[in-house]
């Protein structure tokens, strides 16, 4: 059997037939036999609340803690606490190292003491090790099942070394070359190995200009090593230099789709770990603080525009035309944003060159600002009859947008060394700004004119 | 020498440091010797034009293919562009066949033309097979240069015709077993291959349940699959089974990374390509289109508006408040948007569990509709102490709620049914819905009220 890309539909569509029929034995097969854990994961996260259940409880124990590996946080941690203590031991029982530690952050700390408990000395002891750094960082997503050499033995050796072993550790490109007292000394490429005269020794052969990484490297730094250099695994070192593990690159591409995913989520105040089929209370639940919070941004642009009444109950077009300089300002405003948190997350932003991005944005922002000053002007003229609303509105939308363009490239720098998340709170306090500043300008202006 | 992660940043400041007391010299240095070429990429891409452009000149020609491959596709363009033919055989000479073919992507057809001319005829057959295929499906992403072998010798035999090479190209994980008439039939890992007995076959001891990817795949199916089943390289077939030539993860974490570059920078109607630093007026110009296609929007939401000026007239606190009526639906609707944009591209939301879907955010809608309507019928009553105006933006605040989790809901599913994309066109049509819905019922409902 080859596991092609119209399987993956195909065991789908089956499934789904199977779960309308209550084909019980048939979604059992599918699950447990035919499905790839990832495929089942993707199955699971693909199905509302009440089939999910039931299909989760057809599938084996054992091969449980492979599935719980690929689903989100969310669904991870749902399965997880509703497992008794024995079904959790069979389920991470083959589990690797990394994974098994990632799945124990999800448990309440009695549950994680239980499943360390249950395991040999020098499994647990591996275990705590990882567990000692914090999930984000090398430490965190290493993996301890590294193959090690000592330079000095010939390659020959190596493979008689290698042979001795039933199967080398998943995405094993490299052997780790250390000293006795553990030291990395040097990274021997598997492709080497096999070119290479068997004759040689693995110093003679060995690389060893290659990244170590420090197991408190931020993961995002992590990923941008590896994109970097296109690695496919990098070791984990301690202050001493001493190897702690290897980072592989799947777990590499797991970081790269949830930074970006999250960059996403956190502009509608998402979480990137969300259950697309999360039930409806919890997800209203969830989303309520984030209108709550654009309910009191929204109110201040209110009370500026309260502050105008008056005018506004002489010249009713104003409260026509005002919605248009608001969100004129917010666009520009937010396409300087995500230009900002882009380049930020990139690294190509920062210090010695942010002059240059804020007198770059003031231009985009007066020369788009004087383009569309113009139009709207011009249209409000026709629209309304009145030269001077028309001149009020252009003005106003020049200063929007030129205010929009220094916000928005401020504001992710500023959040960023304040270390606040720009791609979270940055697009509520710019469209606060721009709000205001476009009803402030327009109806200010016009007051001054108007009341005068 | 290792690369560090703090080589990297080190690199980059030396390199402003040389840059501004304009040690040409050292600047040679850095970036033909000492950094690495995706540094080297970085580092253009996070200068203004007018350093980058002097950057590019003191790189030398034949480092400077490598570079182009980690360069956004923008700033690909502008170089290539501006490259004599004999300068750009030079660059590309010692790329491999994919970057090749992307790199010349980029290249006007007679320019193209030029490069192949110059190609022996084996690379030239190579390279036009990629370029035959569309750059964003298996075909154009794949590499030709892989390993094939017999399934009848032995692992012996494999062994010492491996060590007949220099070296295995870039990323190989695994050799392929192919037929006499070049039919893939498995596939050897190298790990199964070092850790067997050499005197056993390739057929015995043959990987076959593996994924083959059809040529026309296309780059985000090629990436699902890569995660689903942590590969580090598959291979490219055509319609009668043979082998075309293989993808490779570093290739694979490109497209990942575009991809979701490209979710963030359409919402903001931006291009992920994008160079940060793009002059001023070619960034004004392109933003002007997005600016033009919201003032439509902005033009439509006034209409509304203006059918009601006469209300507003009488009661000037409609002015005040109708901006949250339309905002609280704007922010309700892109958060049930971007939950579905994810949920497709992710592959969850399908036609079966769309009308889950649907139903839950309705009842999201509902709840969040309900509970901010009294909050905001209760502040507004207090306000202007006014119970019908409370009232009637209660009701409206819940209409609006409703309509956006509707729209948020049905949107990108039909978008991505009429092959447009979500992502960029979603939240103009979305916000254009709850501004609309948002001022009409509000504005309506106070006219059927305090106009009768």
């Amino acid at each position: 059997m080859s596991h092609d890309l119209a399987d993956n539909a195909d065991h789908l569509d089956k499934l789904h037939g199977a779960l309308e029929r209550d084909a019980v034995d048939q979604i059992r097969r599918l699950l447990n036999q035919t499905m790839v854990p990832a495929e089942v994961a993707h199955a699971l996260e693909s199905t509302p609340p009440r089939e999910r259940e039931f299909l989760w409880q057809q599938i084996d124990t054992e091969t449980q803690g492979e599935i719980l590996l690929y689903l989100s946080e969310e669904l991870q941690t749902e399965f997880l606490e509703r497992m008794s203590a024995q079904d959790l031991l069979t389920a991470t029982e083959n589990l690797d190292t990394d994974d098994l530690a990632d799945l124990l952050q999800r448990l309440p700390t009695y549950s994680i003491q239980q499943v360390l408990d249950s395991m040999e000395a020098q499994e647990r002891h591996r275990v705590e090790t990882v567990l000692s750094y914090p999930e984000d960082t090398a430490g965190g997503l290493m993996d301890i099942d590294s193959i090690t050499i000592r330079p000095n033995i010939t390659l020959d050796v190596v493979l008689r070394y290698i042979r001795r072993h039933d199967e080398l550790p998943h995405s094993t490109d490299a052997l780790w070359v250390v000293t006795r007292s553990d030291v990395l000394v040097g990274r021997l490429y598997l492709n080497e190995l096999l070119v290479s005269d068997p004759g040689m020794t693995v110093r003679e052969v060995m690389d060893t200009e290659f990244t170590r990484l420090d197991a408190m490297t931020p993961e995002d730094e992590v990923a941008q090593l590896f994109e970097r250099h296109d690695l496919i695994s990098a070791p984990v070192v301690n202050e001493q230099g001493q190897l702690l593990g290897r980072i592989t690159i799947d777990d590499v591409v797991d970081v790269i789709r949830d930074t970006a995913e999250h960059t996403v989520m956190s502009m509608a105040g998402l979480d990137e770990e969300e259950d697309t089929f999360a039930p409806a209370l919890r997800t209203s639940r969830r989303r309520a603080v984030w209108l709550g919070i654009n309910l009191l941004t929204a109110f201040l642009a209110s009370s500026v525009i309260g502050m105008f009444e008056g005018t506004i109950q002489k010249i009713t077009a104003l409260a026509v035309l005002m919605p248009i300089v608001a969100s004129m300002g917010g666009i520009a405003g937010s396409q300087t944003l995500t230009v900002l948190i882009r380049g930020i997350a990139l690294g190509h932003v920062k210090g010695n060159n942010i002059r240059w991005l804020i007198s770059r944005e003031l231009v985009v922002g007066l020369l788009n600002g004087a383009l569309w000053a113009v139009v709207v002007g011009l249209l409000a003229l026709v629209w309304f009859d009145d030269r001077m609303l028309g001149i009020i509105i252009a003005l106003a939308i020049i200063i929007n947008l030129v205010v929009a363009s220094l916000v928005g490239t401020l504001l992710p720098v500023v959040l960023k060394k304040l270390k606040i998340d720009p791609a979270l709170s940055g697009s509520v306090i710019l469209t606060t700004v721009t709000d205001v500043v476009g009803f402030l300008s327009f109806l200010g202006l016009a007051s001054l004119v108007y009341l005068s």
